[in-house]
């Protein structure tokens, strides 16, 4: 299948080439100029996949209308700031039948759209995707066993993309809720943002597992208020990304989170980045939510005071765990 | 309050020093000679939690009888394969009217009863509550700040064990849901060793979190089927301890597991240790009540048949990793 993946970070880099040891032709566009010329020239994504060899049959492109030609299945993992962004300066090229595979994970701001959502306001009568799961992209390149979901209003689409995607050491489960699914891998960011804080502070590993707790908690809270299935956030999709990301040492937003933990300010954390920590735009994005949805997120509201509000870490997570005591269940 | 703690493993000895801390008068039943000793005239429990000093004002007994006298509230913390013999051994002495807190975590291998339902065949008429929660025991020691749930039918009992045990760094939440709460406690040490086994073999994070998602929906299954509410599965003593249990570098049933899958042998690794991984029995008796309920269990299946049935933790692992594609939840 003549397959496109639109975006050259780590995660799309991990799965255009997963799908070329599929055997599938694979066009990958890239932002950066000096990406094209690494994937091209030396079959690795310097800048973002530093140290893991690309099948060679990857073809790197600056045009991101020329990528999206001819294409089958479109697979969308930009950062989710500029998704909407790229798909309308696409949107002339790219054939209308391929499913869209939404790969990117966030929430947009102005909107607080999800991203399919975007993509379908861009490209009407598109049929989405929503891939997501606990998946470390460098774990992807070097063959290590993962799992993930596929989630689709079509189950004809997702099962195209679990065909694509599918090898044995990646397995795709196919899913229907494609809302629970996408707000999963947005939401469990904010969640290792505040893991990370913890963690920075010194808390130990109780603390942390009993944040995840909530955490979820929370999350399917506002899942439910926007129509997702509460089972979703149990399944690969939202308990499985969610530990993955706050616990596994490779994270991007729990990275973030420590460092702000130990008090050092949001400006000076990400100024060193070369990457995106979605969870900082998201946490924004999720209390505008759950405030519009009237659902109560306690860890979502203390990660932005300590973001965005100068509130420090250490009153910020203090505040979090001395609430009053009651029944874990409220009846 | 009078309180007794019975059995001063690292659980039992931290349980015993934050109700001293709280201003309780605590008596700590030990069976060796030597750890009774140790925290009398130390204030140490040398043997298994030693570098943390205790509270000067727990006394340690090593005779159940007269540690059990006159406590208005004994909480049981043996390893799980004794439970049943140290009740009926204080059972004379014990007083009808003190709630009996359950911290022992396990399945009974003879009569794949709960610690709870032991509890309550041998002392007629107790009042049981269970408690459980991610929760290793140094870190209470230190008081790091930890949540655990305190599950009882009778909400009287709950309420007496939440104001004994909760303290400014200790949250305990009441729950309803003892079946529940005790099998999430129970089964975590089983996924433990999975996840660990995963390790050893070199597995990644992304693996390790598929492993988790997928445990906690078997054990929710298991759960339902035995009468539990499913959401409890999702709470404290459930995710909560699974997710500490399955990453936390402290856990004994996950080191168990990765020797396992670094290829040595049940007998050899166990013959080193000194502490019960309770995993390892719990494996057992979680397969057998899975067979009797009709509940599909295959992690558990795959732990049981590296521990006991000689089959290598790759190929084993391998299997279950490649079972057929299909949709993440069963329609």
């Amino acid at each position: 299948m003549r397959c496109t993946v639109v975006g050259a970070g780590a995660w799309g880099t991990a799965l255009a080439d997963l799908l070329a040891r599929n055997g599938h032709e694979v066009r990958l566009w890239a932002y950066e100029p000096d990406v094209v010329e690494s994937i091209n020239s030396k079959h690795e994504n310097l800048r973002f996949l530093r140290g893991h060899p690309l099948s060679s049959s990857v073809e790197a492109l600056g045009d991101v209308n020329r990528a999206v030609e001819g294409a089958e299945l479109v697979t969308l993992s930009t950062p989710s700031h500029v998704l909407r962004r790229i798909i309308k300066s696409a949107s002339g090229s790219l054939p209308r039948s391929a499913p869209l595979v939404v790969a990117t994970k966030g929430i947009e701001k102005e909107t607080l759209c999800l991203m399919t959502e975007v993509a379908e306001q861009e490209i009407s009568g598109a049929t989405v995707v929503a891939i997501s799961g606990p998946s470390f992209a460098v774990e992807v390149v070097s063959c290590q066993p993962t799992a993930v979901v596929v989630a689709s209003t079509s189950s004809e689409a997702a099962g195209v993309a679990q065909r694509a995607f599918s090898s044995p050491y990646f397995r795709s489960y196919t899913h229907s809720d494609v809302i629970g699914v996408e707000l999963g891998g947005a939401l469990k960011n904010v969640m290792a943002v505040a893991t990370g804080i913890a963690q920075g502070l010194g808390l130990g590993f109780n603390a942390q597992a009993a944040l995840v707790t909530r955490g979820l908690a929370e999350m399917t809270r506002l899942g439910a208020a926007l129509g997702a299935e509460p089972g979703t956030f149990a399944g690969l999709a939202g308990l499985g990304d969610l530990v993955l990301t706050c616990t596994g040492s490779l994270s991007r937003n729990r990275t973030v989170g420590i460092e702000l933990g130990k008090g050092r300010k949001l400006e000076d954390v990400l100024k060193d980045r070369e990457t995106v920590a979605e969870g900082v735009v998201t946490a924004q994005s999720a209390r505008e939510l759950a405030a519009r949805e009237g659902v109560e997120m306690p860890i979502v509201d203390t990660v932005n005071r300590v973001l965005f509000e100068g509130q420090s870490a250490r009153s910020a997570i203090a505040a979090l765990m001395t609430r009053e005591l009651r029944a874990e269940v409220d009846k």
